[in-house]
């Protein structure tokens, strides 16, 4: 006999996540009861995996539930805030436990790593789909917003980007195998999403780490911050519009990986720059904090990069070469709705 | 051209909501920032609609996005708390400007009445369904729990029972058309749906009205709480379980409308008792409580109706009539997975 609605919360999910002293009363009634620490402001955000949108059927169940949480514990990073509670909305086609055990181990690890506790829960029968909100915590006036760049000030990255980008092609098969027969591109595909050196790409697309840590140590240092969700050029573009001002991308200095190198060759930087999905930091600071921030990145065994500047003015401009510059041909970032 | 997630959000959902002085940071963000009053606990808790599960498709836009957020509101209602923020996940077919549009009325128009404004939002492209977060406040050691009832404590209810499981099975077709031939069944269900003395029944499904007033009122005064979703047999053993105690429910006290006596005849009681989705509120109190409790209904223009009493050992025993008590063929509450 199938579980319950209630069996099936009780056994994969009220053991699931963190202990936390400040979760008064978690999953189990009407709704959760939480202290908040007296000094700290509250930082909230939420996002959705849907399948066939965000991964394609079959997609392992360990690496959704991994991912669900990483895209909101980005969001929370971005905003230089420490991760606390989450709740958690799954639809699900039926009460399949062996996904459910799959699915509650990847979410179970990265909460556990990130101290998140699980504290409200909702399942439903339905199309495959996964909602986390998550709850953080930062000093008042330190959360990092997208609003405070100011001219003269330098932008970075954390991590590698494209990565994630070519992940999702080699998992789902976009990029060159479209250009080709469906079955030659089927096959091509399977032939290259083996290939061992290609394994850091989808290991990035399907289990991206959030820079949490990095994200709370840059509070005071950095003047704005995104997380990299739509893609490079999008996302930075939005931070210059968000700040009113303008700024330049050395696509000369994108910090590229050996893999992404190996299996993009000349698109390389198109994908850092397009891609999506690299749940890395983009952010702005002023050149007085660029040592302090080095140093930062450093203590934390997290690599930064230096990939422009802002300036007065509107717009983002391309430097592709050390004579170049340009600004039109910006692979588009993607949007459920636009394209 | 279809718009994109970012301008959906923008003409949809930025202005929806009320307008709060403790968002310091709204839509627009990686995350919203909030600030929480010091001296009060945070209540939080989810809910989702899915489509073909709590509503059938071409269901109204509007009263969607009301019953999204009732739902909600009726956890913080049965905790006590004081609604506060809502984070919206929405996963829609298509960017349907028109069910947008309709949707949005639905869902403000509640938000603003009860105060609750909109700081996050996702979009995506899906099959449809409607996750709501709502978080509350309430002052510490205040809110309204689940495994507070103790022997000798009377039970009450919010409202009347019953009228939301006939509406839906109005609205949805189910109950006496289902013993019928599928076609029969189809014409007797329009004719009844369309009956006017049964539009009270149907508007208790699509726009259930949480007791958020009649909650915090109770804060001090009742025992235990929890809102009517599963319902009222199911969700009163669930209570009754939570604070290790029995109890008695007296069948011949619960307070059914004239609609419901007119739509179930003899059935009346079984609805009110096993229909579920009333988002009424049952809580226990101890009965020197009982004039300060009828006198804040009062004062809220709530009607409330004594039911039962809590007692010693475990089990919920239900009595029919003045000389008989039964437990068994009670009819089970809604589980999504249960069958």
């Amino acid at each position: 006999m199938a579980l319950s609605e209630s069996e099936l919360i009780e056994r994969y999910f009220r053991p699931l996540g963190a202990a936390r002293a400040d979760v008064v009363l978690g999953i189990g009634d009407d709704a959760a009861l939480l202290t908040v620490p007296p000094g700290s402001q509250l930082v909230v955000t939420t996002d959705a995996l849907v399948e066939g949108v965000h991964f394609l059927p079959g997609a392992s169940a360990r690496a959704l539930g991994h991912r669900a949480l990483a895209v909101n514990l980005s969001d929370i990073a971005a905003m230089g805030a420490a991760p606390a509670w989450m709740l958690l909305s799954l639809i699900l086609p039926e009460a399949n436990e062996g996904w459910l055990g799959q699915f509650v181990i990847g979410l179970a690890a990265l909460a556990r790593r990130e101290g998140v506790a699980l504290v409200g829960g909702n399942l439903s029968r339905g199309p495959l789909s996964i909602t986390i909100t998550l709850l953080g915590q930062v000093p008042p006036g330190a959360a990092l917003r997208r609003d405070g760049a100011r001219p003269g000030d330098l932008l970075y990255v954390s991590g590698t980007l494209g990565d994630a980008a070519a992940g999702r092609e080699l998992v789902q098969g976009q990029g060159h195998g479209q250009e080709q027969g469906q079955e030659q591109g089927q096959e091509r595909r399977q032939e290259q999403a083996a290939r061992p050196e290609y394994a850091p790409l989808r290991e990035r697309f399907e289990s991206p780490q959030p820079r949490v840590a990095l994200g709370q140590a840059l509070r005071g240092l950095a003047s704005a911050c995104i997380d990299l969700s739509d893609g490079l050029y999008v996302d930075a573009a939005r931070l210059l519009h968000s700040s009113g001002c303008g700024g330049q991308i050395d696509a000369t200095c994108l910090p590229l990986s050996n893999a992404l190198r190996a299996y993009g060759g000349a698109r390389a930087p198109q994908l850092a720059l397009g891609g999506g999905e690299d749940y890395e930091l983009l952010f702005s600071a002023a050149a007085a904090h660029a040592t302090a921030i080095e140093q930062a990145a450093t203590g934390l065994g997290e690599r930064i990069t230096r990939i422009g500047t802002v300036s007065e003015g509107t717009g983002l401009g391309v430097n592709w070469s050390n004579d170049a510059t340009m600004t039109a041909a910006i692979p588009a970032g993607f949007d459920h709705f636009g394209r």
